[in-house]
């Protein structure tokens, strides 16, 4: 009889717990038998004395076996997917599913939406009109099978465990534990039934992760459970100190992609999605990295990459003329020029702040009940490290909610720092880990 | 606005929390608008992280205002209490009472009942026909006043807070944190309204606190805080590696208090008395601690201390024959003798173990609901240190449970350990601590 006293106990004293007590505390959690208090005091004692990579090992597969788990083998081949920690500005999933599929490789990509200042895949998805997203697992295999890729919601219940303790962590100040943050992403991701998996750790201010340390540590313990579980593994971390491309907000996000798609759009977007992309070829064909990232930039350049996220969009339903002319794609009432107030280098964005009050100008949701406004958003006109004269247009906002122009402007502002000094830009990819390596690219 | 998750996570960096925090902390407890899960996760972020003494001060009190205050206004003159961390076979209070009190000093004694292996103050009282213990504040002030002493269950609602922070620390593995024992300990004991307190913190085997360190620190804790809130304190550290006294079970217990205020009984037992009610009569009178050593032993020597004991249970409405005549006392069915195994000096007892085996025998409670046997018990022939022959009789058991025998004879033996040598006998006392300072006695 294992009790849970004892567990809270061991783990106090900073023993290593076994399989089985993590698997009868997860058991007992999951049906109830186990209150809460017991189980954010246990919490609070790992964000002390931590746990080693065997228990959050077994942390993890206790969490995939308290649900549902996805089963995908009616897809041929092997199956590649990619899950970020959240960042602002994140529309990399369209274009690196696109480039990955246009290669022959499956990319079934389950996902999320979006809460707070991260904006979420799904509703970037929703603003491409007739997309459908919420899909029985059948359908979704077969436009996997038919086009490479598919993007949709998770179905059924994966790790109830890992929701209900993320609930209890979130209350207790026991969320940043990097054990039990990996167990958490790596619980959804084994259940969610890929071959291999791509992880893009951010870090810095608009991040989870804020130091590069903390980072690498997570990556680290991740690609070690997922490899420990049979799963093929690399992450790299990169940057979320500055918003990811130049689009913050659904539809403006889906607008930008497209012209990445179409081999433009900005710089930092295509390289990450090219680097992401050149990482789940690698896992999903043994091939070296180098090759890949030639493969992948080649699916790019030459069109193949957008005419598949075309076929996609057009198996999930969606109306492809919005991709062919972006100008189809409504446009929110009020476009709000923010004026640079001085002249400088800006110095740094916090991306967090940017993220928040793109969600405050309607397109992000503060609740689960929000109705998310796709027009609304931010289009940046400069970051980290450009010159600006004061006067200059620093960014339109995008809404159509009058009276939360001047809060959100407010945050915004508040987020940029400037400098009469050129100032440092940070790098995009800081380092990509394997199984093997830790190459720091930065 | 307080919010509790900045407080657990102010504590889990290791900073120390304002009062205003944590009054609004338990406020909040004790309305249940902090939930428990949260509470548990602080009271380990104070396992990890501590508390400092304005903390714990700030804590005691704002639990001692979560419920009732006991007005002890109506009682004149200096009122001093006596607080065990709690032993097994401690029958203390009544001798220490009658003692004090036959000096004039009042001891208005609230104390509590029995759980698991020691006895209750309140379930020894009730050993003698005819006492009351639950009495109204009124009543109990008037024996107090008449006698200069009484002892009663507790009136009123006393510190709910730390009722219910206790009930979670307790299945939360968070007992065991000095500045939590003593601000709980401390919250009742200020909450009972006396002036002055002296406290017997146990060590060893037997006891809550195994270790001398801890014992140490805990006492300094309560002493300190009785001190900061207008209580005149002091402290002994005691032993409970060894029953106290040779009788263990409330008839037993009694009969035990009436030898040693008779001129007789263990020494142990009268010297830890004669010691405590010193202590008392220093906090009540300021008399240098020497003097207040004699004068207590004079007032159990002559027979002043009997006649007092005699007073305060007749005025409890006890059948005062029984105090004159122990053969009255009602004897178990069943006297089993337990035989020592083996030729040897006695080198340790578990303490715990003695109390279990006595508490099966029918003399405790394991759930508040059992029903107590006042008849039954042990009494001990040799205790730690005294040479036995295989064959001695080391013990009797009383009891009218004939089928739990052989389950506690079981447990009884092993809390024994037999040596060739002439094994150390523990010290009565280890330690004196008062505001200014720490006499070591051992």
């Amino acid at each position: 009889m294992i009790r849970m006293y004892d567990i809270i106990q061991k783990k106090k004293e900073g023993k290593a717990l076994t399989t089985e007590e993590i698997n009868a505390m997860i058991d007992g959690f999951t049906k109830g038998e186990i209150p809460n208090e017991q189980m954010s005091a246990f919490a609070m004692a790992v964000y002390f004395k931590g746990m080693t990579l065997e228990e959050t090992s077994a942390l993890t597969i206790a969490m995939v076996h308290s649900g549902d788990t996805i089963d995908l083998s009616g897809i041929d081949g092997f199956k590649v997917d990619k899950h970020s920690t959240g960042g602002v500005g994140d529309k990399t999933s369209f274009i690196l599913m696109s480039i990955v599929a246009s290669l022959g490789i499956k990319v079934p990509k389950m996902s999320g939406r979006g809460l707070g200042h991260t904006g979420g895949t799904l509703d970037k998805a929703e603003a491409i009109p007739g997309v459908r997203i919420e899909l029985e697992l059948d359908e979704f295999q077969r436009i996997v099978t038919d086009t490479g890729a598919c993007l949709a919601g998770q179905t059924g219940e994966l790790a109830p465990a890992d929701k209900k303790l993320y609930a209890l962590r979130d209350v207790t100040a026991t969320v940043d534990n990097i054990s039990l943050i990996a167990a958490s992403i790596m619980s959804k991701k084994i259940a969610s039934g890929a071959d291999g998996i791509v992880l893009d750790v951010k870090t810095g201010s608009g991040a989870f992760m804020k130091s590069f340390e903390d980072s690498l540590a997570l990556a680290q313990a991740m690609v070690a459970i997922g490899q420990a579980n049979g799963r093929k593994m690399a992450s790299l971390i990169t940057d979320m100190n500055v918003p990811t491309g130049y689009s913050i907000g659904n539809a403006l996000e889906i607008i930008e992609v497209i012209e990445v798609l179409n081999g433009a759009g900005p710089t930092d977007l295509r390289d990450l999605c090219l680097e992401l992309a050149a990482n789940m070829v690698h896992l999903a064909t043994d091939t070296a990295i180098e090759a890949c990232r030639e493969q992948v930039q080649t699916q790019l350049e030459s069109g193949a990459a957008f005419e598949k996220f075309v076929e996609i969009i057009a198996a999930q339903g969606g109306d492809v003329r919005y991709l062919h002319d972006v100008s189809l794609f409504a446009e929110a009432g009020i476009k709000h020029e923010i004026i640079a107030p001085t002249t400088g280098y800006i110095a740094h964005m916090n991306a967090e702040g940017c993220g928040l009050a793109s969600c405050m100008l309607g397109a992000g949701r503060q609740t689960m009940d929000d109705v998310i406004d796709y027009r609304a958003g931010i289009v940046l006109k400069s970051k980290t490290g450009d010159f600006v004269h004061a006067g200059d247009v620093l960014a339109i906002f995008h809404t159509n909610k009058a009276d939360s122009i001047a809060s959100a402007e407010e945050l915004f502002l508040k987020s940029f720092e400037f400098t009469t000094l050129k100032a440092d830009v940070p790098p995009l990819i800081y380092a990509r880990v394997t199984t093997d390596s830790v190459d720091i690219l930065k």
